[in-house]
């Protein structure tokens, strides 16, 4: 019970301290050359996710992700009391993984990011983001549990070059990348409608679960 | 029966969008060094095959490829007529992803290539490209159906290097991205070539599965 | 017996001689750009690890790490005296892992790191480091034991990105990286407090781990 | 029988053709950045070998190595007389290759490289790396023989950086890459102590796999 809040926080925090802390790292040793910053970016966040998930899944379901809980309550998977507290859980744990990247990276701890990331493109690819995670999440539950880890950090780590907003995809992600000023920060506000593009793409990604991996006849 | 079509047009839609995406996103941030773009583009692409072939793979057989489709045939895996079905679908999902692509990295839809591919070691490239793809697809589901995904994602990222074409392999890919002048661009008239070479690749191919991996003695 | 101590030697040596040659070979080829040295650092690090624990785990559980050995004795699945010789073998195999990298290199033997690391940031990125580590470890043997290889390989290449430090996590190869004056050493005078940090991460862990992967009632 | 010659043949082509095919791709695009090449070389070798172990292994056991295929005879798991057309076949394929490699990027089939690879830190390179190749094979034999494709693949991404002479470790290799004046090439002067340090490293990892994975008590 408890515990699968505390896994929550633990594995919402090493994400974000990760996609924080390695972009820092990454910004500061590419010579300027954005596309190695973001190539190592890519490759920790996916690396991290399989270890988080196959570590923590266990315990709570490695959810991580406000839409990830959201959609288990439609699934069954998860009860509406419960999933607030998850949530509540992802929230925190995503702010103080920031905050630690911060103190690792001799940074000031409160930040607010100046980095607009605003248009149709950005919105699309949000949309497109979160159909294509949900997807991946699933399809791998309803077919080959297992696969979950490696395909959700394939995914992110794909999903980093093949989108114009580097998929955020989590709006837990999304509000605790606001507060830092550094390679992985979105101004406080583009979050809205990044949220908003999320929310459509798991409508949309919603409908097609439906029909791909229905539980009928196969 | 109708889901299996649904999964070849989102699972071939989303490689392509990844294709183009990962290449323009990759050819803005690599500072000109064409070597990065490409290993981004590769690793992106291997990636999201991946995740694709893991989740879809039990939905239709995750071909995403007239070619596979073609030699599914011949292995009396799949009917004609559901296969002129998968190559529609395959089709409408590339020129789709290529034109979600478009939309997401804030490019007009509609565009035709510019960049020639063309000569003998484009097209040796595109032989040997379908040779060892269908060999990995063929190898793993005769001795080990569960390394599909992998093996395929790793073949596709080595795949990008060792050919001098990148690695085209498959006519609906390369039919589609005919359609974007970007990174993974391929001019109009150089298509038909690519979609030959395809084909003499597959015949060279299904000779040597039939010999490397016959069903009798072992 | 012997051989468990055997295993944890060329282990830890093979590990060391990866951490420190290819850091060698990444500066000398990276053209000044460190994020590219650093990127090589960690994928040949984390695929060393992926190897070395998947054949040397079932000899001697594959710890190359006096804290992972400790972490074993409160955890009753090593005697202290064995625990021992296991730290005893480790040291020995990261200093000789260091100077056959020195040899390959075509590099003096015994050499002294004047590579100062320093401050707080450094020493909250190993508390953190250690602490994710463990939780690796502990999290696979507790659900999932046949992760344990990919987990712990594709933890690293992460924590060197994500953690200011590029994560040590490790007594011995902390010592053992004072030797060497390349682009993996860190000075005799920095190693002290790395250390200090590695066992205040060994602590919170030890704590997390006995709340997330208790195991009673689940 | 027969199909197992076959399988040695194409195997070992195909991997040439990937270390040859590769390094020129990767010299082309790096923009003069040596380190961003052998990254790609290294990740292009890597995943060609998950791939072709994986469907090629239950074939013929995937040696593509005589060094392996000796290691088999001590270790009775091949004739001597099938092993001299294992050899026979992997030279063949590697030389076919390299040629193929030519032929896709537009060069001249019969070259000869001028890279002299010379001096103690190369030859004590390619001791090393084969005691660790056949380390990392003997080990997944004995414990794990699913893990031989990426344990293998992931040992020689992680061989070209760790070891001054980026890892041969394989005497078809090294005979066929001196057919090609391109970056994978070593002039044939440079062949003979290669080989000569290859087995020596056989030697001395066939101790060490003797005490480490005997068979007796464990």
């Amino acid at each position: 019970m408890t515990r699968s809040y505390l896994a929550e926080f633990i594995g919402t925090a090493l994400l974000l301290a990760t996609v924080v802390g390695s972009g820092i790292m990454a910004e500061d040793l590419a010579g300027g050359i954005t596309g190695l910053a973001l190539l190592a970016n890519a490759i920790a966040t996916g690396a991290v996710l399989f270890v988080l998930i196959t570590i923590l899944g266990p315990v709570s379901g490695a959810h991580f992700n406000p839409i990830v809980t959201l959609s288990m309550i439609f699934a069954r998977r998860i009860t509406s009391s419960k999933a607030v507290l998850y949530v509540v859980s992802q929230l925190a744990g995503a702010v103080v993984g920031v905050w630690l990247a911060h103190l690792m990276f001799d940074q000031g701890v409160f930040q607010l990011s100046q980095k607009t990331r605003w248009g149709s493109g950005q919105w699309i690819s949000e949309a497109i983001a979160v159909f294509g995670l949900l997807l991946t999440i699933f399809g791998c539950i309803r077919y080959n549990s297992g696969a979950v880890a490696p395909a959700v950090a394939m995914y992110i780590t794909s999903a980093y070059w093949f989108t114009a907003s580097t998929s955020f995809a989590n709006p837990a992600v999304t509000l605790a990348r606001s507060l830092t000023n550094t390679f992985a920060g979105i101004a406080p506000g583009s979050v809205a409608p990044f949220i908003a593009a999320q929310f459509i793409g798991t409508l949309i990604a919603t409908i097609a679960i439906s029909v791909l991996f229905a539980e009928e006849e196969r």
